[in-house]
């Protein structure tokens, strides 16, 4: 009887269900819908269901020893997802609580970013490393962040806000309610802004200028920069200046051994990170000049996001066998 | 026989050295040059004579279980002070392993802002707590991070670098080298820098335009805040601008549950912490509104120095004895 645990990652539309072993392999998985279900308690039930078919599928042969979730606005501390803006459900949600009364097993939650990082340190390129930071840049900016090799929740059980420290002062509308946060500039849809911004402050030429706002995409900046639009290279360069300062601070403040990137502005690779490399380092505090790596994750284009929750619960149960 | 350890604490000019117990009581004190000493190795076993006639002093009842010691530029973990500008000699200095060949015992060193963190954490208000930040505001700003209840000394033995985040771009030179750091804004001597600029900037009248830069200082800038001096008030209030923005940024990376406050510049209290508090909230992601207190070291106007580094010998001890 091999032991396994359950990593659950929630989105807007679909939850995903793995079935997880202690190397990080998926053996099984399936996906069911997070929209329309009657209430939040039958939501979970189902989850437990599909848990029980999965093993299920897998002849029984695997024994479940908890179950790990990622979720966005997913608090540690509290097991519970706390005003998730793109779900059905408000106010607190005691995901944990009420999926252990089904299992009976241990369920951990946090955030998607957060869960990345613990996923980077298990099974991805953060394996030996004790102290690094795993960035996101999707439609926002997460951060995950390992220090002494264990992830950083805070007190309240919502550090790596990182996407919302202040990048420019009375900048860009944040969905959050405040301005100028750095993921209103660095990430997927800070990048369209900035693209945007550009053709109207510019008269350079450009591809871009024949693309209504809700239809362009990084992935659009990005196939233009790497046919030398120089407009959309200069959207990159100032995703880079931008990005690149608030990483040397991040590096100031926590002295990672290196920084990881994932998720779909990621993909960019180098047109991103060169620009965000040569900023962080002219900004860079001189003892910390040179040495902190910037790296994709060893877990991008995997299902990063299942074994991030499951890397969450094996991580929690070595600490509980630890005590 | 009652275990105590020595707690050092290295400055440019002179060397405080105590014997402390595990209760954080300093049962005895001295003080040795730490300049005109012929060579370091010299001043080493200096310290080591100095510990044994403090133990001596005390009659032989005690027993030295280790030392810490606080010193600019010190390195975790290299136990060693690295480049220290303010001492004679240069380079990478192998402190802990020259003091061990002397007494035995286990020995560390880290930097000062990290001896006050860990020394709040065992002997100061920050008892009981897991996640807080420690601000040293004197010639410059030196912080010191505790999560999950240790302290953060990151890959290299240098996190806490929170003075040397850019707070303005192109701002004001640092004696880093780099432009702009936060200490040029937000320490004594960026209080007086800020000072001076609007005394040149302004036509308010003022008590600090008969003071020359050399012999301004910030308690006087202090006073005449206190006195109700608009000018003196500005500067606080600028001051807490620039410290509360980036304090909100540094709340979203490391979630605290407090921030607290060390150092000369600190005994201004409420002067300075309300302005940094009005823009800490202003500015801060909102799930952190209205949680992080920021408080007055428990330690301040106590040998903090000597007990911080005694702290962290005594921690160094436990986690020993935990492994």
């Amino acid at each position: 009887m091999a032991e396994v645990v359950a990593g659950i990652d929630i989105g807007g539309t679909n939850t995903v269900i793995g079935i997880v072993n202690k190397q990080g392999d998926i053996l099984a998985e399936s996906t069911i819908p997070t929209r329309c279900q009657s209430t939040f308690s039958v939501y979970v039930k189902n989850l437990a269901v599909e848990i029980e078919k999965l093993l299920e599928g897998l002849g029984h042969e695997h024994t479940l020893q908890g179950v790990g979730i990622g979720s966005p606005n997913g608090s540690y501390n509290l097991g519970a997802i706390v005003d998730a803006p793109n779900l059905e459900w408000k106010g607190i949600l005691p995901l944990c609580n009420e999926l252990t009364k089904h299992t009976g097993l241990p369920t951990v939650v946090t955030n998607d970013a957060n869960a990345a990082a613990i996923g980077e340190l298990l099974f991805g390129a953060g394996v030996g490393m004790k102290n690094f930071v795993v960035i996101t840049l999707g439609t926002g900016l997460g951060s995950g962040i390992i220090v002494n090799g264990k992830l950083v929740v805070g007190h309240d059980g919502f550090a790596g806000e990182f996407g919302h420290i202040v990048a420019k002062a009375n900048g860009r509308q944040c969905g959050c309610g405040k301005k100028g946060c750095l993921e209103t500039y660095a990430s997927a849809t800070g990048l369209r802004r900035t693209a945007f911004k550009m053709i109207a402050d510019s008269n350079q030429p450009s591809m871009l200028r024949n693309v209504t706002y809700d239809k362009l995409t990084s992935k659009m900046i990005t196939e233009a920069a790497q046919n030398g639009d120089p407009l959309a290279r200069a959207a990159f360069e100032y995703t880079g200046l931008i990005l690149g300062t608030r990483l040397a601070d991040l590096v100031a403040i926590l002295n990672p051994e290196a920084i990881f990137f994932f998720g779909g502005l990621a993909n960019a690779g180098e047109i991103l990170i060169d620009p965000v490399r040569r900023y962080m380092e002219e900004y860079m505090f001189p003892v910390f000049k040179g040495k902190v790596r910037l790296l994709m994750s060893g877990l991008q284009n995997k299902n990063a996001a299942v074994l991030g929750a499951a890397a969450l619960i094996w991580d929690e149960l070595e600490k509980k066998k630890a005590n």
